[in-house]
């Protein structure tokens, strides 16, 4: 095996952030060589992430400031950014200047247009002449873009747990779309970022059952760029998120009209054939219901699927780890591509 | 006020049957005169339910055998009957011919056609003579024949969170029916049931999200029932269900399409006329959403909602408790209706 | 019954506040005349807690700014404390002035000693002079004092759970007190309190079990205080807390070791001549274990214990709700004998 | 690397025997060959264990019956026993009849005396001739006699936590033993197995909090065993456990008084000096808590401790996964030492 790819972890005190190290540190193709992180810069990593004590080099390896010349330093020749968006934007640009092949976590590149992004995010986007060549990355759809990517960017984890299930058979032409698809998802607390906050206190979340940001949550704008990419036409989506008492995984139910005239029994053959090769998208088949506690802490997708004969509708079931498919063991499936390992490389502990 | 209504509890062993006997305890209307459990006879109540200890009667009060006589003997003069479908009836028509007034919580009498209740039942119904009688108990819906009725159903858990935020709506025609109605429930585990059960053990549903009973939930009968009713038309429905690891609380999200030339805001005068006097129904208005922490262990249910203008679609989200208003409390509330208490009487613990 | 009497809430933003306005709202004993919060002034009770929607007067009462005059003008005559410690003296003495009589619950007001004060909670006592007045009161121990008191201290979370059991055994002298007594507690997050804290969020607490504030925590000043006036002696204590994924409950665990010549069965006479006629304390007897989730959300204290031969242990086992009998419901209960209702007012909710 | 060692999994139907088939399907040393039991026999691994759909071999080997005669076809040189106490004895001896090495995680070989299993588990023991071949295997007390062991016994889950922090101690003399050691432990719920039970039901443990099997758990004989083993005399020990609502995770507190002339930092030279190479014992020093959730999923034994100078008794505090550090990783680890790996093969996953 070839020397393994210097990478460095820009922004790694969030959820996503320990989880990319967590992975990274165990992948025998990566060598870690930077972390940083404006709040904890001088710390060792397994002073800030205790359960990383003993786990080579995190006891000797400190948060550095998230400064684009120290990261350069370093050697990375790969940056993946765990940073806002808005400001993994500001990073990615110079990063790239230097050389360095970027797999940005944030929303910051998923997005085509920069007037979708101005009205989702609220700002601006600072750097729109990067948007044509980032690749919008999900592994199983875009293999052979990721391969050649200078700028990566990870689908959002709802997104990722919508679109698997709903893109080949988009494709396929099975969904009738004069009906809008509706969407529910629920997410674990995870998902709502390490920041010091009431309502995701313990004895807020703990009991706790609530849709929330409805009816726009942000992730609607990436999921209906790839669902009309999908489609080829303009798709009709509701979009509710839930928040529920567990630490990560997202559970997505999604019902679709069925076109006219196409059996039910072609969703299982057009997901089986879309996924036919794909390690990490495990198929349930009819009438089986995915478990998020089956994912959590692995890369793996599981999808399950039902037909309502009263209404001639699928209902479309997907589980997977909101920080793991859902963010950073995806991202790490997509440095496997960008750098030529296996896609399962440092992947495949459940 | 005049002597407190004698009541027994039949079946008291479940979580409703505990929510039902620590709300029975409390209520300044109701003395409780008999508890019945196969399981459980002999038992004292606060020795099988340690939390009633030093709450009177459930010290000195024991568990007594399901034996109508025996409950006759009692001078019970209503019986909750908190019994699994198919026993419930059995037990009913007994008690019904002894004079005594049945609230039964069980699935017997939600629906007027033994037809559908032997196909989601699975089993023919024992004494579908009764099903005429029976009223779907719906305290804000049908206060009037409850008042006056001998057989109470109420209503399920889950149906209960549907059909409060619906059923105006369809009345009023705010719906376009061409399109199917698409639900997606988040329940506690204690709607499964307090039996012994791998799948239902605590390393089992913590940290685990799925759905379950796709695509044909029992509860879809009787709620198809009551929305056909609301809108004198069949209604299409599509109902998925998800377990979610909390002890208690329902958390629904409904899509429905708006019909042509409704404005959005009429969802909102709509819902405060039909609810505008009733005690426990808590609307929150446009895009507040609800959170199944602040109902649980009350009567009360929360419903907000939300216009997708992007699809036309309202989204309609209303929280619970299962073993409280959707079950117990519930009971206890058409209790005071079918005895002449003030609704709030005995529920307004928070 | 007379006219109920006028109760202000001072700091009612946290979950002990919570606890106390859902208590007090449905006592029927107090009127609540004014709330106090600064970071809430102006909202609405049921604003800022939703729970308390619908339960008057939570949806026409608006917390006021934590100001002694507007205390004065709504006419209170006792207030309840729910401040932080510091803070709470400076609050109670001029509204003693004002002619209030205050029930505290912050350490404020719990130690007899100003240099012990100094020592535990690192800044010198605000009003001193106040500490000889003050009452600590454990209603099951000091009901006489009381009564008449100006100044109740409503005993710490921790203290409650293990003086209760332990109080009436040192009176009696069957501990040897050569041996340290040992002590290890579970709190609910709820002890924590209600503010924005990373190690509070939920992905942090869920899943973690953590002893904390060893070897120290600020609780031992009180109960040594309150155990050597018990034993009549210095007695000698290690204490530790640890933090467990629940809401509410405390779960105290003493090891103690038996006197000279002193049966095991002692133990159980001498609770139960000590607590006959205490409609809180649930002694279960020996080798019966308390649980948690039987007293939530209640008044009670459930009181175990065991006798270890091999070592001639007592193991004295207790669980209350740290937010209930460890505050705000020990506060009622203290209202209650304070201004001579029933003991039980109020407080038998389960 | 030479070929894997060929392994089979006896009885892997409970919580520990799928954290035992987690580890050894990425174990690069070792090659599942044969896994039982009875109730599963003929189901694919991956079916019983969704979690394990993908990695190989989970998806093409089935359980088979616990037979020893099918075991020894498989060509299994060494089998893990994840087995009731009592059933494990009558595999393990045909098992080591057969010629394979044997490595047990039931209670069956963890005692030298018949005695006093008899006495702690209610029965004879089966073969009683293999106590004295059996090590009791605390990998980092005993590797040496680890290595050439064919019956090698895996501690319990609290005995681990409790004596790895105490043996160095006992060892060097630090402990006055005119005192009783009490243990205070609390456990999470798969410690209590996978069997269909009302009281670990999800809405039965969450929220709890309890001690159980007080004043004698059936550890207390191993731990007394050992304890007394280290001390070279007989150590007095009083223990109680907690169940508390984790599916995962041992945090014991253990109080012990220092010997005369003993200055605390001793503590910290002489876990320093006992642990200096252990890849798997994190020592965190003087008034560091350890955290069960930063050890959950890993090998990993976190201890911290502190000097309370008013009793002059000093607090060890562990925090390990009961069905990994406790149980099943432990069990590779002992695997590992026994056939020549690294201690650390594949088990460095966090």
């Amino acid at each position: 095996m070839s020397a393994p790819v210097k990478a460095a972890v820009i922004g790694a005190s969030g959820y996503s952030g320990i989880e990319l190290l967590r992975l990274i540190l165990r992948h025998p193709g990566i060598e870690l060589v930077a972390v940083t992180s404006r709040a904890l810069a001088g710390k060792l990593l397994s002073t800030e992430f205790p359960r990383l004590r003993g786990i080579a080099p995190a006891d000797t390896l400190a948060f550095i400031e998230p400064d684009v010349e120290l990261v350069k330093q370093s050697g990375a020749q790969v940056a993946f950014l765990a940073l806002p968006h808005g400001v993994s934007a500001t990073f990615a640009k110079p990063l790239l200047d230097q050389g360095l092949r970027v797999i940005d976590l944030s929303a910051d590149f998923r997005l085509r247009s920069p007037e979708t992004y101005a009205e989702f995010y609220d700002h601006a986007h600072p750097h729109p002449e990067l948007l044509a060549e980032a690749v919008y990355a999900l592994p199983e759809i875009r293999a052979e873009e990721i391969q050649s990517a200078r700028l990566i960017a990870c689908p959002g984890c709802y997104p990722t747990s919508i679109l698997l299930p709903l893109i080949p058979l988009l494709k396929a032409s099975l969904i009738d779309l004069n009906q809008p698809i509706n969407v529910s998802s629920m997410s674990g607390a995870s998902g709502a970022g390490r920041n010091a906050s009431v309502p995701l206190l313990f004895c807020e979340v703990n009991g706790s059952l609530r849709p929330y940001s409805v009816p726009r949550h942000r992730h609607l704008s990436e999921v209906g760029q790839e669902l009309d990419l999908a489609a080829g036409q303009s798709v009709p989506l509701t979009f509710v998120p839930h928040l529920v008492p567990v630490h990560a995984g997202i559970c997505t139910t999604t019902f679709v009209k069925l076109a006219q005239d196409i059996a039910p029994e072609q969703i299982n053959t057009t997901l089986e054939q879309a996924y036919a090769d794909e390690p990490f998208v495990r198929l349930l088949g009819q009438n089986h219901c995915p478990d998020t506690k089956h994912v959590v802490g692995t890369n793996f997708i599981d999808i399950g699927w039902a037909h309502d004969s009263r209404t001639n509708q699928i209902i479309l079931m997907s589980a997977e780890d909101n920080i793991g498919k859902g963010a950073s063991s995806q991202a790490v499936q997509n440095f496997n591509i960008a750098f030529g390992y296996p896609a399962t490389t440092g992947l495949m502990q459940v």
